[in-house]
């Protein structure tokens, strides 16, 4: 028998609505694994927390997470207005999601943008341009970048606010998340698109130069330069020329969002937050304010989450894909969240319906 | 009789092949206006100039550009490879773009993002995501951020290398930019959306912060806020959203990039480079050295440039208006060069034909 123990953070917005949905699927997944127990400890984190105890990622909090086997994040943040209630520094990005993929070194995000054919009708884009689906692999650097750097917001002798922020990697942060891409490139199509922008940026030129060290240790895989907003043209008029795609963190937070638009919805997006020792899983949509309550937010990016934790932290892979399978299934069925389910023939379902029929799918 | 110095800048890869039809389009302009004279003075810029002269930007170019009253851009930069025959800093885009755009303090870069219902079948979007075509106006800051800060490269004391540069802005930079987003959001649909990362960017923070000052002169002008992220989900999902979008200089070289994949080519995609005094034009794509010389190169985003010149320099809005007509006219007659001429019923045509075909139109 064995307990893995995980930490759900529930969050804001629409965090604790799919999140409900992830522990149904965790329970149903245990229930089929008499081998296996999930230990589920909630914990605050983010606005919510916050609120209740003046820090967005409270000691309490901290402390399950560093007990935890995996994290499970739900989603934070509020919108623009309600942001201002809490000072700039304990707002829920800067004061707890930072801090979290700091404090465990997540550094390697994977961000699926998958959509297989059956579902292609999801997409914005033309059948014609999606062809047999679209499924890359976004691997995107998370612990460094601009994110980290340090910031200075002053006044000059003039009275002129001014304010610089620093964009930083080293060779080491730079290696590993590469290796991480050829990894990866070596496990799928052994091509891997490395994203930049040395045209103007030197950390791109960095990036580049260890990238030429690290290749020589997989020859097999073939690395094609790509500049940052030439990817972002690509992403749109022909998705299927990608594969892997390995980029800093800016980019990365840019170019995947994008890749949920190419999908019909940041709903479809779960991702994959890779330390070291520790991993946490998230959806890579945000809170969504405007729709939290309603039980209509998509809980597909949330499950998918808990199916990437399944695989990559406890090493169940079948689970995982009897997971996906599911989640497929209920697509495929006719049925969708309202971001999904559009026209005629649509089946709309909320939140938790769709929660359990996946369960029922499983 | 008003005469206009123009200097052109063909620059590298399939920048001659492109400006040769601006010529074409400047002289057939010329011709039907006995009161205007076009002195067109040519000079090496990019690559092409470096190894002629071993400078990117060479002096005598300066001169000619410092003499003009506007300044036509082709296209610069080499491939991956070849660019490595340069020494870093007078790569053509450090040595010469980025140079040209700070002596004339061009802050103000206008990409309109455009495509009439008649064009609508060039996108990779589905005609129901379009709906009335795609007409938005992508204003980018050009002068600041990431590109014009300090780089530093180097090695720890453990020889470790590492790289910082800065992102900076003042609040007369932001406040400058932030007017002329307003300004045309006045003139367009009184709807501004504004593209910033303030949940992780300070600089977005002191962005908000102007831009609330700057909003209380601009009443009748609606501010929407938006992360850059989610602008680029929606710029997939829901390009009609948008109008007039603002945004610092990185956010905008990717979301304007990604403006050219939803209409379908980046050669539909002219821009200007708006300074106090001086402005220049330039298509917003690169120099594509993998079709270069093979005269099947789009030269709308060029002529478009011109066309934007027109009106933004010179003040000729009606001969603007006929240059956009024109180009539409070929277009909508079902020619097309071999980026968007695609299927069984596309008439292909090449650079030099589209150049005829507009000055037929005219
Ligand atoms: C919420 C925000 C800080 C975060 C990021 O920018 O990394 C999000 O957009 C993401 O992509 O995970
Ligand atoms: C060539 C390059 C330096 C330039 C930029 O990044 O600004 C280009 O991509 C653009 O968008 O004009």
């Amino acid at each position: 028998m064995k307990t893995y123990k995980i930490a759900l953070l529930a969050g804001d917005g629409i965090g604790p609505e799919v999140m409900k949905q992830a522990v149904k699927v965790l329970k149903a997944v245990e229930a089929r694994n008499p081998e296996v127990a999930f230990e589920l400890n909630e914990a605050l984190f983010g606005a919510v927390a916050y609120f209740e105890t003046g820090k967005s990622f409270p000691a309490e909090t901290i402390a399950i997470c560093d007990e935890a086997d995996a994290i499970l994040k739900g989603t934070i943040g509020l919108n623009h207005e309600d942001s201002k209630k809490i000072p700039v520094d304990e707002q829920p990005e800067r004061g707890a999601l930072l801090p979290l993929r700091r404090r465990y070194n997540t550094y390697a995000n994977f961000r699926p943008v998958y959509l297989p054919q059956e579902l292609a009708h999801f997409s914005p884009l033309k059948p014609e341009v999606i062809g047999d689906g679209i499924d890359l692999m976004i691997i995107r650097e998370l612990v460094g970048g601009l994110y980290f750097g340090e910031k200075e917001v002053g006044k000059d002798d003039n009275g002129k606010r001014y304010v610089r922020e620093v964009l930083e990697y080293d060779e080491d942060q730079i290696r590993a998340i590469l290796k991480v891409g050829f990894e990866t490139a070596q496990r799928r199509k052994k091509v891997l698109h490395n994203i930049h922008k040395s045209n103007v940026l030197k950390s791109s030129v960095l990036w580049n130069e260890i990238l030429e060290e690290v290749a020589v240790d997989y020859p097999d895989v073939e690395v094609k330069h790509i500049l940052v907003d030439a990817a972002a043209t690509y992403l749109c008029l022909n998705p299927g020329q990608f594969d892997v795609m390995v980029m800093e963190n800016m980019f990365g937070d840019i170019l995947s969002d994008q890749g949920g638009g190419i999908l019909g919805s940041l709903g479809l997006m779960p991702s994959a937050c890779v330390g070291p020792e520790k991993s946490y899983y998230e959806p890579s949509h945000g809170s969504a304010p405007d729709i939290a309550g309603k039980n209509i937010a998509n809980p597909y990016s949330m499950i998918g989450s808990v199916a990437l934790m399944l695989e990559m932290s406890f090493g169940m892979e079948q689970e995982a894909k009897n997971l996906w399978h599911a989640m497929k299934s209920v697509f495929a069925n006719g049925y969708g969240t309202p971001d999904l389910a559009k026209g005629e023939d649509a089946k709309l379902i909320d939140t938790d319906a769709f929660g359990d029929m996946v369960v029922e799918e499983l």
